[in-house]
């Protein structure tokens, strides 16, 4: 059942696979009445058009020219520079807001060169998948998901009714919305994201380094668990370069205590300490617990896509 | 379509889920006539009986009594005593095999103990789930899996066909068999298993750790990829305790190789490389690839059970 447009007209940049997702979930929602697309790359604007993923725009200004909404769904890394192109031509009291995976450097990148009446609300959706490009965007990416909004310490009055209203705006998309710190939120996501992702690429560049074991027997035998990584690892590479040196302190932070722990459990291994190896182990499973009791464990909507490709 | 039984009687020592699955993959293929299943643990036991998994046997030396092949599917630490007490009870010429996962530890210590007419072929199914005990055992789990079967350097004319046979039952189980060197075989899984797991393990037991993120955030937001980390580090404790023990000195060599890796990709983030970090995440795309090609991508076989206990 679709209810009247919440907005009028939606800008995204960026047609990856979160702005592409994001513009089939509006259109699928009936959220905005229009919905206009930009991507930096000729190539992929052709890919979105051919997809009909909406309005496929070839210049920034059009694409915000009376969009009430205003989406970045770009690399981190070229926020900054976007950001300060589309500034002069944004519509009066536009709503602003990214899906940055990190948000105190986005909040740094985009808020100066933004018009005194734009409402800035910077936002990072917590679903995805490893796949990238408009090609892998669906509807139903943002359902069931949290959609994290890190709010201004802005006093102007309207400001809490625009946060509000992309709050109810995700809301419709399916989400589950939080309202969190930046600085806080890039704290958490450093241990359940960041690090998470650095592991993974680490490790399956390790493999595919080494002298003693082959390519082919590392893909022949993956399955007992170094295939999971590679999963995580096959995620986007700018936006992960982005994500890093965009929240180097909480990550390096995150990395040392991540290091100590692992010196511990070698030293465990070299010394034979079974009972410390045991008890190390155990604790991990608590944790798994409390995800499942959470309902934090739920698989990705798009599971059957994946399956089918595979 | 079942074929005649290819064993009159198998032993099964052990009643996890390794042991649980055989017995049920067995009974279902009707690969042996018999089936017989002992577990250290009296309460295993009693699970196993009431799961209906085969004879459900009190004693070590009944369990083997008779047997034509006699299956270790204990953690690799048990196998020693495990063997010691069973060996003279074995049948005549039985064919004796284990499902541990690291090899030159399992051959080290059951060998020693058989008498010279046994037939000891060690093997790994690179098969497993997350969940343990005999309730987690389910027919499926070894279907369209390898099988690695590391023979001895055993120069007996009917060792031979000792090693043909047990593949063939393999194969009717529907696993892929491959055979390979002991050595390089515990050299291969520290990649592609035993360091994923202790990556996995430390990452969970870290983030439970932080004083600074609170452990409901974590549990929260976990499926921005340490989630799948958790998944892994589910795995049974004691079991993963004897593979590190029993492995040292290759898991000790990778994660030597994984920590250099790292200090590159930290030292990278703190200088702000974007280059050289976008290139090692590049790199890590090409290894997924290669998977995905290879086939080597097909969900575990009890995906669904997951889903619904999820």
């Amino acid at each position: 059942m679709m209810s009247a447009p919440a907005f009028a007209r939606t800008a995204i940049i960026g047609a990856g696979l979160m702005g592409a997702s994001l513009a089939r979930a509006l259109a699928q929602s009936g959220q905005s009445a229009a919905i206009a697309l930009y991507d930096l790359s000729p190539d992929v604007r052709a890919r979105a058009r051919s997809l009909g993923l909406g309005e496929i725009v070839d210049s920034l200004a059009e694409t915000v020219h009376k969009a009430d909404l205003v989406v970045f769904a770009t690399p981190v890394g070229a926020f900054g520079a976007i950001a300060a192109e589309l500034a002069p031509f944004l519509h009066e009291g536009a709503i602003v807001t990214d899906l940055g995976s990190v948000k105190s450097a986005a909040i740094a990148a985009i808020a100066p060169h933004l018009p005194a009446d734009a409402m800035f609300v910077p936002g990072h959706p917590i679903a995805g998948t490893e796949q990238s490009g408009p090609e892998a965007g669906f509807a139903s990416l943002f359902q069931g998901r949290w959609q994290i909004l890190t709010p201004l310490a802005d006093p102007r009055p309207d400001y809490q009714a625009a946060v509000a209203r992309l709050g109810r705006l995700w809301v419709a998309l399916g989400s589950k919305v939080e309202i969190m710190d930046p600085a806080r939120h890039d704290l958490v996501l450093a241990v359940t994201s960041h690090l998470p992702h650095l592991i993974a690429f680490n490790i399956v560049a390790t493999a595919a380094d080494l002298e003693t074991v082959t390519d082919s027997e590392v893909v022949k035998y993956s399955a007992a668990g170094f295939r999971d990584f590679t999963r995580i690892a096959a995620s986007d590479p700018v936006m992960w370069r982005d994500v890093f040196l965009n929240n180097r302190e909480a990550v390096l932070e995150m990395l040392g205590r991540f290091n100590e722990d692992l010196a511990a459990l070698a030293r465990a291994i070299r010394w034979g300490d079974g009972a410390a190896l045991e008890q190390a182990f155990a604790r991990a499973r608590g944790v798994r617990r409390r995800i499942i009791e959470a309902g934090e464990d739920s698989p990705a909507p798009n599971f059957g896509r994946d399956l089918e490709k595979g």
